[in-house]
């Protein structure tokens, strides 16, 4: 047996994994381990923070439910996310850019008509929104599925809402967009938000004195045979903070404005009681194929 | 707004820190991120990578009880434990070797007499511990508090057994060193066994192909006022796995014979009814104060 020293250590948990089948795991765990470890000894973690770690990544898992993933939230306020996002996405060629899934998703959302009011009668300023999918080349792309969702204009979206387990599903729908490659809806004008803070990833923002806002923003997912999914938001223009977006998720081609009007009569026909707003986005999906998200309930089980 | 680019989403991960009021956690943080995110651009790390990163350290929160620490199961594989304690025990000056402190302390040991029999019954073969600790320089200390823990000749911890529920607290006991700084007790042999693989974490050991086993150790933690406590183990000479823990925790200085006597009495004046065993080991504690672990359902609860 040789004696023990820590550069040695590391070499043999490496040696340790050298018998994984898989390639691609086995050279994923080398690089995890070697870049654990270089974390320890350049930062002489001390047992308290080892425990601190322990205790923060416990509580991160136990936080986490059907309907609430901590350890998404964690990976999004550490930028990871995004960065992944990022990686996965170096050549756009003409698509629209991406950014993160966010731990709202639920998946599956229910099918609804085009320009239905997916409002659900929450109150709120009316927002008709109009979107188009496109071919990078501006060839219309029919029949694209197109899931989306946003937060009330309390910044909740309803599955943090007790009234989720009901089922009420508001500001959450699917379309599909029409030969001309286009879908519309009704909805409220979102605004902007703080992520959840009653968890461990609260500690963390409070301890460093960050905000926890998000700007306000409407999320899309558009999947269409023959092209990669395409997961981002529109972000509404003129928000406070699309500069500090506590998950840095705000890219400058996906700010948009949201048009007032102050006319008597709004574009479903319907009587206004205030200004009403309307929102035009043209999304390029690019061809090929990719990862769909998983809904949440999948990851947190 | 400027255009988004992966380098300058981690320099505004990093930023976002910097108003962190205590020192060690900004530059902790900063460390974390800048590791974090060369880790993913270095791996191209995918999406399905990520979703089951994400549902892996979900699940493994989640596998955390009072009694079960499956982060601190995982940071043992990951030899990231085992580097813990080295980086903070980079001077020893004569003191014995420590290791991990494992997933199974659950602190506040019951205190028992010198001599004291902790097998409660449990079938196995018998053995006599005598140990004794000193400073470095040799001198005793007394009124040394140090709490033994170890697995049945079986490989199960108590607490792993159904009848933990009822507080046996087999083969778990705390002992006082006396002015010569000596402590005894009789227990049964300890045998190498599988850490818990009904988890993620045996995943992770079946998905790479590695064995889950651990050589056969007596668990030893001694906290003397005025000295470092010393968190270790002494294995069993002899053993198989000595040189593939496969928690990396075998120094060569902790590894000690268990001498077998085939004599008719016991040292405790029982008859033997086949074959005994006798083990000592001097342990050496170092002036000083320092951390002492915190028992397992403190992290878990």
């Amino acid at each position: 047996m040789t004696r023990f020293d820590d550069r040695l250590l590391t070499k043999r948990v490496v040696e340790s994994f050298s018998q994984t089948p898989n390639e691609r795991q086995r050279s994923l765990l080398v690089e995890l381990v070697t870049t654990l470890h270089d974390f320890v000894r350049r930062t002489d973690l001390t047992f308290e923070e080892w425990n601190a770690a322990i205790d923060f990544l416990t509580r991160t898992g136990q936080k986490c439910t059907p309907i609430r993933q901590e350890f998404i939230l964690l990976s999004d306020v550490l930028g990871v996310s995004m960065l992944v996002d990022a990686v996965n996405h170096r050549e756009r060629e003409g698509a629209t850019e991406t950014t993160v899934l966010g731990p709202f998703y639920v998946g599956e959302h229910k099918d609804m008509p085009d320009g239905s009011d997916i409002s659900a009668g929450l109150s709120g300023k009316p927002m008709f929104v109009t979107a188009r999918v496109t071919a990078p080349s501006g060839v219309p792309v029919a029949n694209a599925i197109v899931d989306v969702w946003h937060a009330d204009d309390e910044g909740f979206y309803d599955t943090q809402r007790p009234t989720h387990a009901t089922g009420d599903g508001s500001l959450r729908a699917r379309f599909r967009t029409d030969a001309a490659g286009l879908f519309s809806f009704r909805t409220i004008l979102p605004c902007s938000y703080p992520i959840p803070t009653d968890g461990p990833v609260g500690e963390l923002i409070r301890a460093s004195n960050r905000h926890a806002m998000r700007p306000a923003h409407v999320h899309f997912l558009v999947n269409a045979a023959g092209f990669e999914p395409l997961v981002t938001h529109v972000f509404m223009d003129g928000d406070d903070y699309l500069d500090s977006d506590v998950v840095f998720g705000v890219k400058e081609e996906l700010v948009c404005p949201a048009e007032r009007h102050d006319g008597a009569v709004m574009p479903d026909g319907s009587k206004a009681s205030g200004p009403w707003y309307t929102m035009t986005y043209d999304f390029h999906v690019r061809p090929g194929t990719g990862h769909l998200p998983q809904p949440l309930a999948a990851g947190a089980g």
